[in-house]
């Protein structure tokens, strides 16, 4: 991998989260494709349902998620599938979110590319959905998987469900797909030195979006039981626009009409490492930082 | 490259910064090795020295190195030699840089290697100096050189001054060599809204270590005067210990006294992620952070 190298994440879901033997033989393709890398794959009984993620190459991307789906297609049977989880699909939904050096644009196209695969070759069909959207009621996933499998059959006929690709009717097993691109999200939590949980409600309404807030932010108070505080819990949508440190000293703000302090933070799962440096370059006030100073994205030259 | 390999940066310095081809000759091993990168090689007509900076894995640096060695040991002559840097052999000065996965005990013990083998193969004394230095006397390069390849013949021979490694007189064309480990250099620079080159300066006395501030922290007052500021420039000598954001504080703890204020900061050269990271962790208050939540991290997996 070189310093200018693209890499996409796609976290495809996959309705199989019982039979061990059929998610190994969905995974594989993830783990014998040179160029991407398998980071994780967690599967859960209760929702019969296994989210894979993974990382790479566009191309390298691209071919080992279309061999999975082709696997999953043919291993998973909705009409006998049954969990917790909403689902549409043997494969539900295939987000692609660009990482490095690929703008939006670009995952965008890989989302449009493999959907016309997966519609046409493999005879799924696929709706395009978030950024990938072909109308802005097709964006959001649960506006696309309300009804789910066994009222998809009917629902791809209305007018405004046709499938962006592939055939008319749904696959008499794999159901549909939804396929789309994505900024990756950062989920950041701020905790405060208080254990009123509507003081945390509070604050997450004014820092959100809806509520007036930040753009790409979602935000919840969320109650920390054991050790007697409660926190922001929040969702940053696009980190490059609403950045990690606004998210943080907007709470800081709020949290100052309730006599209330930040006492920690905490970022869950992945992060993209630009995130972080961007919050060193705002409070130390760093000019003209670049990343190619940094030692580690050196050694990917 | 795998999240745990270990990675060890280089910096050897060779006395040649004149002869284009002899450069080349020289540098040609840090290209040819698989597991090292060449980051840069710059030369200076006028110090008629080369600056390399390689950084790889620590078996493949230790013998792209080795080579490189015994190139220049051939092409260099050092009684012909005349340059405004100080000097005292073909090559200079050879340091081992631990960056990730690699305590300072392991980079010393490479750095001996090293010697042992420059000394005993190629038969060119060594002197280990910093971390590596078998003697407090030893530490400091300046120190070492002090006499320059004139004056090392004689030098060699003075009881403090028995080489580590190698021949007991001086290599006739090549002379000796300094090889040693040491932390990376951080250098950092905080920006103050005054043209006021005494509040820089005495700041700096401060922070720095000598002064009696931060253990790790070497400054002096620079003057920008194309933008009617000043600066204290700080050279972070371990930033594991004595953390950025810490001496960005205490710059500003201090400039409280003149009523001046921080109005940016710059990051000069290379820098260990870490040591950014670092910084968010510390203004954000992120609790239990692990580096492999670093997507860009996890790639190299």
């Amino acid at each position: 991998m070189a310093i200018q190298t693209k890499i996409v994440e796609c976290v495809p879901n996959f309705s199989e989260g019982r039979d061990k033997a059929k998610i190994e033989q969905i995974v594989q393709p993830f783990r014998a494709t040179e160029g991407v890398k398998l980071l994780d794959y967690s599967n859960d009984e209760d929702h019969n349902r296994c989210v894979v993620t993974v990382m790479g190459e566009p191309e390298a991307v691209r071919k080992s998620v279309l061999e999975a789906v082709e696997i999953a297609v043919k291993v998973i049977d909705m009409t006998k599938h049954e969990g917790q989880h909403p689902r549409m699909g043997a494969v539900d939904v295939i987000p692609f979110i660009p990482i490095r050096n690929m703008e939006m644009e670009e995952a965008i196209e890989l989302s449009k590319e493999v959907g016309k695969e997966i519609g046409e070759r493999i005879g799924v069909p696929v709706f395009l959905y978030e950024k990938s959207a072909s109308a802005p009621h097709r964006e959001n996933l649960a506006k696309i998987r309300k009804g789910q499998f066994e009222g998809m059959a009917e629902k791809i006929h209305e007018d405004e469900w046709h499938p962006d690709f592939g055939p008319a009717d749904i696959h008499p097993t794999a159901g549909v797909v939804a396929v789309g691109a994505r900024m990756p999200l950062v989920a950041y939590n701020v905790n405060l030195n208080t254990s009123d949980l509507s003081i945390a409600d509070a604050i997450a309404k004014k820092v959100r979006h809806i509520g007036g807030g930040l753009r790409f932010c979602k935000a919840m108070g969320v109650e920390l039981t054991d050790r007697h505080i409660v926190q922001v819990s929040m969702n940053l949508t696009d980190y490059t626009k609403t950045a990690v440190y606004r998210a943080h000293e907007m709470v800081r703000m709020e949290a100052r009409r309730y006599g209330v302090e930040i006492v920690g933070a905490e970022v869950i799962g992945l992060v993209p490492m630009k995130a972080l440096i961007d919050c060193a370059e705002y409070y130390l006030g760093i000019e003209n930082f670049c990343e190619t100073q940094i030692l580690e994205l050196r050694m990917m030259e």
